[in-house]
């Protein structure tokens, strides 16, 4: 089998995740020999990392084995493995293992979370980009509650029950909706001596509304949302300091133990080892047919690349801009293949939507702007349907149906590193 | 609540197992004040924990909050801590942040894998008795497929491709099974460079047979059933020394990357702690009515005790002991609380089952033995019905159907700690 492959073109894919999938998926039946890398082994289903976070789903439940999802298509090799550099002179990338060469590239090794110079903030701050982040801040939220519980002192124990979200864009709305709804409903009837009802969940963002990428009447509508379910939120302020115990906004430091971080992206450290021009997050700016200057067989498409041919900005980090460059992508690798040019992508943007709770959300579909309900159906029946495999979907659509009749969130889970565990002394 | 409470008969149950949680569900309507403590924040369905290790199962689906299980019992409380020392004296416990008096101690803190004196083994063959365990287990398992996949050195891959399980009691021969069906079915068609229904799966027993407790035709069939999914079985051997690159089996030193380790237990060392008499493994030896001599309020149960009383032996250290002497220990401190003495406490043994993989099993029902099919429905229907809760009993059992059905299992994330995650150079 890999002698018959090896004079075909290869193609690298480096990213497993909405924009990289979706190129693999579209090259996979092709007279192509793709490889596509990553660092973790499964794609993640970002857009739900927040209800790992917030013990709805288990991990699982929103990763889908990148192997599994590509085995059909026997020209597709999966290797678990970071790349460190790329030399496209030499058409060649490094991984941590090894070296490989390509014929074409599709880089889409997306975004982390940016700490504004202040990387220190990371540990204080967890942001919500990865499983492991997501586990990280559901252990932190679930003790933060265990700790109020056993303290007696009274000003500690609210600051264990003060929540501080900073950014107030997607993630840190669906996070403020999302622990609310937790302390007032799942964990309510839990404890002895709290009531987790009284915690304090403050979404802070620096911009004059939430959502600043949304409609301003849905800006208006998710504030209110949020101010119903209890949320404090202040616009048109930044966290200028974090502390162990507790943020300074502005004039007035709030004291609180766990702080979450929602505020800003840098692309990955991959744009920058291209040798191509990135802009100041570090996304390559790439041609209105998304191949980098000089070299069209380097593509870059989703988080990492800053395709502004469009709307004069840069189109949003979200999946529907990262699936429909994929596919872009790998139409312009067979293009070129064919000895056709590559071809000008344009983004079709059906929407965007956001949640914060129960039957709450915001949904702007372009010809109509939903809110409460209606947009939360929307948001529901749309995440179910691009949920990566039927097992997902079916597990998620029965978790969420459990958790919207009883209140109940069942990964409420706070596991230790292994390192880490504590061990009875011998 | 808590004023009128507090007048009541104090009972500390350690340990939020099989045998606390049901003294605790037992005490609960009752008029005493109950505090369950656990050092974790969920009661872990044990049994199930090689599926979690196996990519069968999410961590969640076998585990529930301790407070969820508990919360309608308003006269109970529980606390997130780690006991640490015991004093029957003062009838006090002492915690990692706090001391607390008891009119009544239930000890049920449970038992780890002990490695006979080589603790350096532990990091090299984990055993299984933790979430933490069994991911580490499942990321060692996945991560070996994924090296055998990437390097080209024969003899390396060889041995990534080789698993040695030590111990062929139940928790051994599950994880063969399950390891077996995974490399066979689940991952046959996901590589490019290996074939994973190659892989050896070896498992080392010191005694003549597997499944030492059980009756000998069904060591027998076990073995059987494990030679058919092509298990290699190895009785009355052991493994003298475990180093990084394999396993010294008698004789031969077999290369292998990964080892696991289903050999031994020892008492949790709060049996120590409690300065009454222990047995070689370090668990609490027990008087016939579960209480500890001089100290009728103290009570041992699960893997904690030795309770020889009924038949000379042990009993064994399985999920009904526990939990029958959780009900009875409960009912002991009733007892007690109404001016009567404690009373003896009598094993109802309903037989034992083990399962080795899709439709094959041994189950001992005492009044009859079964193997294959039959065997395997009865696991089934056992685990689901004890399992608790019903969201979980659900999940799992949609989980089960679909890798029945698919031999797709879904859960297979290679996670890495928060803070081991490889972060992008800046």
């Amino acid at each position: 089998m890999e002698d018959a492959l090896a004079n075909r073109p290869h193609v690298i894919i480096v990213g497993a995740g909405f924009g990289g999938l979706e190129a693999a998926k579209k090259l996979g039946p092709e007279n192509v020999r793709v490889t596509v890398i990553d660092r973790t082994n499964y794609h993640l289903f970002q857009p739900l990392l927040y209800q790992v976070a917030t013990a709805a789903l288990s991990p699982a439940d929103i990763a889908a084995p990148v192997r599994a999802v590509l085995s059909k298509y026997k020209n597709v090799e999966v290797i678990l493995a970071e790349v460190q550099s790329v030399d496209v002179e030499a058409k060649k990338i490094r991984t941590t293992d090894t070296e490989i060469g390509y014929d074409f590239l599709i880089l889409a090794t997306g975004a982390r979370h940016s700490y504004f110079g202040h990387n220190e903030w990371e540990k204080l701050a967890p942001g919500l980009k990865s499983l492991e982040d997501a586990i990280e801040v559901r252990r932190r939220l679930l003790m933060a509650f265990e700790y109020a519980e056993k303290i007696t002192d009274e000003a500690a124990r609210k600051a264990a029950m003060t929540f501080v979200i900073i950014g107030g864009g997607p993630t840190g709305v669906e996070m403020a909706g999302a622990i609310a709804e937790i302390s007032r409903h799942t964990l309510a009837r839990d404890f002895r001596h709290i009531d987790p009802s009284q915690a304090r969940v403050i979404l802070i963002e620096g911009e004059p509304r939430l959502l600043a990428a949304f409609p301003k009447d849905l800006s208006a509508s998710a504030l209110k949302q949020l101010v119903d379910l209890g949320v404090e939120v202040r616009t048109a302020t930044r966290a200028t300091n974090l502390t162990e115990t507790g943020v300074q906004v502005g004039n007035e430091f709030i004291p609180c133990r766990v702080k979450i971080w929602a505020a800003g992206n840098n692309a990955s450290f991959v744009g920058k080892a291209l040798g191509a021009s990135i802009d100041r997050v570090g996304r390559v700016i790439v041609n209105d047919d998304l191949t980098i200057s000089g070299h069209p067989e380097v593509q870059v498409i989703g988080d990492l690349a800053n395709f502004s041919h469009q709307t004069g900005e840069p189109l949003p980090g979200v999946s529907p801009v990262a699936m429909q460059q994929g596919r872009h992508a790998a139409r312009n690798v067979l293009a070129m293949i064919a000895g056709r040019k590559p071809q000008r992508f344009h983004y079709w943007d059906k929407g965007s939507l956001a949640t914060i709770g129960r039957n709450r959300a915001v949904a702007d579909l372009k010809f109509a702007h939903l809110s409460g309900l209606p947009a939360w159906l929307a948001w529901l029946f749309v995440h179910i349907v691009f949920l990566v495999g039927f097992r997902n979907r079916f597990l998620v659509l029965f978790q969420w149906a459990w958790a919207y009749f009883t209140f109940d969130k069942g990964a409420r889970l706070i596991t230790r590193n292994f390192q880490a565990e504590q061990r009875p002394p011998a």
